[in-house]
This record gives structure tokens, C-alpha cells and sequence, in this order.
């Protein structure tokens, strides 16, 4: 675990992949005496008064019951499940004021167990039928993918690769915001990733799209998963060559170049900063820390 | 443009997402007089006799035709289109003997342009049916979405993200081959990203469950889209303190740790190399002269 450490990461589960697709295995772990079974209000985590998830015992569940079990993993061989909800589908599970309050209480490995169970239940809710044949589909491999009862076609669950960057000009990097955000608040570009594009063009796509800005050169820096609905965000450095912005007013209302000094003053909480920061938990908060304290975040990842 | 660039990366097309939904822009793309649409041979692209892609006008097509082309982009504003192919969607669109066989010959922005052609492809052909409700799904947003006639849920096309590593130990890397590759093949070792994991966690957990081996550290190099159906290959180098292997079986035949002298013969062609190398435009291939020459590789990026 590094000072710089993205929310949502660091679990200490184990996947347990293999034991998906065996039922002998999986009955076996339906069968433990300690299995646990994680408690939700809605689709926001239940917590402990020290501000931990809440587990159970499977005790009492119907065979119905664990049929709709995910398996999240094992933690020091003891089996950790996550019941599907049912949810409308409606759209996909974004946050609410309260999963955000909920959010700055846990702790690190929680979050991270959390996130991975809420992506799961979204992605569940949202493919109960087939993209091939629209028939329903049943979830197998102990939560980790669907079967069209037509068909035969197997789904699995979904990750969308989206990029967030700071364009870096010298010794300033851009920040932007949504007219939706908190009043002060800027934080990194970021869009979703299309077919047939890497990783550094996506970035200087969106940087040209949003900002008008070119890169020259885009740098990886750090990556997190991010449960609403679930997004892998690959965070990047672009070098442009010229600070001329363009913005484009339909996505951002503002950008604005911040120099360093501006970027470490809001990371050490100045009252006076000139802009208010992304949440700790949301991986833009790591890339200016990153990018801050360059120096640091080398010595860490040693 | 760098001397390790990954295949199917570089293309000049400008990819004019503001245009998709413009109808009206729409419009004007599709009677522009010098609009292109790229011929296929089943799913594999056709050849002109010096190996690059082949073009056509969009004089004689009906207006159905119209409706089912995808916008691949502008290139020096001249809009470039594929036609929506039908197919069984039974299977994803894997590899032929003969799409390899084109790809060998074809330079990297038409390879690039080529395989975001059919990832999109064969995006449209498995999402024919609302994942939510089951009900029909039509082609919008100039072949970069498509909607549910009953519910009205948005589809987007889908990018898998997967890890593809080295494991590094000292001096030595660590590849893999499978049953099923030709006779000497080895490469790196990969697989899906799933939904609460970074790509660093991805990494240690493939390379713990393929090979049983502990990355103490994971770097970033470079990455790759991969057409085959719509995956994103995320290319890493994963320290381990330990080189004891514990092969899974049932993932690969074998693995093995070669030398950096080794995979420099491999990859100057010497005939007698320990090993055949993954194909040019395969990521792994550029992870391997990354890792091979890491000077060469910074100073190219720089």
C-alpha cells in the first residue's frame, strides 16, 4: 500500500475463481460455518458503528436464496457472499448524497469489497436478457456471469475502460468541471475509452474534445475501479506543448490551468485554496497527489 | 510514432463523436462526394494488389443501406464508413487463419482503422436485444450506440479491459504458451480484468492463478486495442521476488523463464532463438522489445 493509493483498492480477497464453476466447491463453501453474507440498505452498504460492513451468517436462507448468491471471495479461507437485489434496471446504480456520506466512512479494504460487490449487482440488473437472442438469462459461476436459457450464450460481467488525466503545461496542470459539481470544484478530464483505441490516444482525444489541447506525450500513472456502475480508470499525464484552451462548453463549464504550489496548497486542506478538491475516494484525488509530489509517489511505488 | 508502437495503433482519423448524433451533420457527411466505405471480404478486410485497405463511394446504396453504416471518422475531412454486416452473432468474431494472413500484410493505420471496423462490427451483431427488458435494439448514433425500441435504454459499444504481463525476475522473463499455439510459441501471460480490480491487482492475480508466482511491483508500459472482439490490452511488467512456478494446467501447457539475451535472438530473428515470438502486431510482441531494450523504449517515448 502506497501513501498515493487509489479508493476502492487494496482488498485482501481472495477471487477465488476457480471455485466459480464448481459446484462441489461452491456447495462447500454455502456450507461453511463462518460464511458471511454482506448486509445492504438499498444498494448502499449497512455499517457497524466504527463504520465497517456489516456481515452475517447464511443461516436461514432458502435454497432460492443461495441460488442468488455472489461469491465476493475468500477472506483467510472463509467464504464472503453478496445477495443479488433486485433492482429495476432502470438505469444504471450511480451514487446518491447518502452512498457519498457512506462512502467517506469506510475504510479502504471495505470500499474495495463494496465497490466489487455493488458493480456486480448493477451488471446483474442490467443483463437479465440476452444481447443475441433477447431471451432471459440465469446467473452461474457463483454470481460471475449469466446464461441465455435460449441460446446457450455465456455473459460476463462488464468493465468500461475509462481515461482521466491532467493535461501538464510546464509546471501547471488543467483542471475542469461540470456545471452539476459542487461550487469551487475542479477536478481531471476523463471520458470513456472506444473500440480500436489505446489508452494514450483516448487521452488526447478527450483532451482535444473537451479542451482543445494536444498532447505530446501521455504518461500512466495509476489505476482504480470505480463501482458506479463500474469503470476501470486508467489516470494519465498528458504533456501539452500549448496552453491555448477551447472548451467545450457542452461538456465543461470552466477549465482552468493550476500551478503546483495551487494543486499542494488544496492536498494540504489551505482553507484559502483556489479550488475545491475531488473526493479522497475518487481516483483524480491520487493523480494530483501524483503529480503534486512526483518525488513521493516514485519513492512509494518502490 | 515510436519504434515499439503496438499494433493497430495510429490512426489519423479524426473520430468526430460531436458528428454522430447530429443528424443533420449526418447528413451532409453522407453526400459528401468523396465519402468512403470500406469493402470486406466476409469479415476480413479486402487487399489491394500493395496490401492497403480498399475504398469505395456510397453511390448506389439505398437508403436502408445508409441507415446501417457506421462512421469510422474523418480523414483530412473526408468521412469514412463500413457497412453493418449481418451475422449468426453465435460466437464473437474471433481470428480465421486468414485474418492473420491479412493482418501480416496490411500497414499499421489501416490495421488500426481496420480493427476498430470490426469491433464495432461485431459489437452491433451480439447486441441486436436489450440486455434490460430483451425487446430489439437499433443502430443510432452513426453506429456508435444503439437503442431499445421499448424501454429506450442506450447501448454503448463494449471494450474489455485485460492485462497482459511479463513476470521479471532479475534478468529474466517469464512466458507462457498454451496447447492450442503452433509448435515453440511462447508469450506474455493475460486475462480479463473483473469488475473491483485495478490493472496493478489484475496483474498479481493472473500471474499468482496462471503461474503461482507474486508480483512484489507492477509497471506500466504500453497498451494495445485488440480487435478480436474489443478487448484493451493493458501491457505490464510485474517484479517477483520468487521465480518458483506453479503452472496451472489448465490455462497453460507450459512456461517458461528466458534471458534477456534470449529474447533479444528472438526478436533479432535468429534462427536458432529458444522460443517463436507472438505476431508483430500482437502487444505482447511490443512488451517484449520494451523489456528487451528499456533504454531504446524510454528514449522513444521521450
Amino acid at each position: 500500500m502506497t501513501p498515493f493509493q487509489p479508493g476502492f483498492s487494496g482488498s485482501l480477497f481472495d477471487r477465488a475463481d476457480p471455485l466459480r464453476g464448481d459446484a462441489e466447491a461452491l456447495s462447500a463453501l454455502l456450507q461453511h460455518p463462518q460464511a458471511r453474507l454482506l448486509q445492504l440498505q438499498g444498494f448502499d452498504p449497512a455499517l457497524t458503528s466504527e463504520g465497517a460492513l456489516v456481515w452475517h451468517g447464511l443461516q436461514g436462507l432458502t435454497e432460492a436464496d443461495t441460488a442468488a448468491l455472489i461469491l465476493l471471495g475468500l477472506l483467510q479461507g472463509v467464504p464472503h457472499f453478496v445477495a443479488l437485489q433486485q433492482h429495476s434496471a432502470e438505469a444504471p446504480l450511480y451514487r446518491t448524497p447518502r452512498t457519498m456520506e457512506v462512502l467517506s466512512l469506510l475504510g479502504p479494504q471495505d470500499m474495495a469489497t463494496y465497490g466489487t460487490a455493488r458493480s456486480l449487482i448493477d451488471w446483474h440488473g442490467r443483463h437479465r436478457f440476452c444481447g443475441k437472442c433477447g431471451a432471459a438469462t440465469l446467473l452461474q459461476r457463483a454470481g460471475w456471469g449469466r446464461r441465455c436459457v435460449a441460446c446457450g450464450s455465456e455473459h460476463f460481467p462488464r468493465v468500461d475502460p475509462v481515461v482521466i488525466m491532467l493535461a501538464e503545461h510546464g509546471d501547471r496542470a488543467l483542471l475542469g468541471r461540470h456545471a452539476s459539481w459542487p461550487a469551487g470544484r475542479y477536478s481531471a478530464l476523463a471520458g470513456f475509452l472506444e473500440p480500436g483505441e489505446t489508452v494514450e490516444e483516448a487521452v488526447a482525444r478527450e483532451l482535444f474534445e473537451e479542451a482543445g489541447v494536444r498532447a505530446s506525450r501521455v504518461r500512466y500513472v495509476t489505476s482504480q475501479a470505480w463501482p458506479f456502475p463500474a469503470q476501470l480508470m486508467l489516470a494519465c499525464i498528458a504533456e501539452v506543448t500549448d496552453d491555448t484552451l477551447n472548451i467545450a462548453t457542452d461538456e465543461l463549464e470552466d477549465a482552468i490551468w493550476l500551478s503546483r504550489a495551487e494543486v499542494r496548497a488544496a492536498l494540504a486542506g489551505d482553507p484559502v485554496a483556489r479550488f475545491l478538491l475531488p473526493p479522497v475516494y475518487a481516483v483524480a484525488h491520487s493523480l494530483l497527489q501524483h503529480w503534486a509530489w512526483p518525488d513521493e509517489a516514485k519513492g512509494a511505488a518502490a
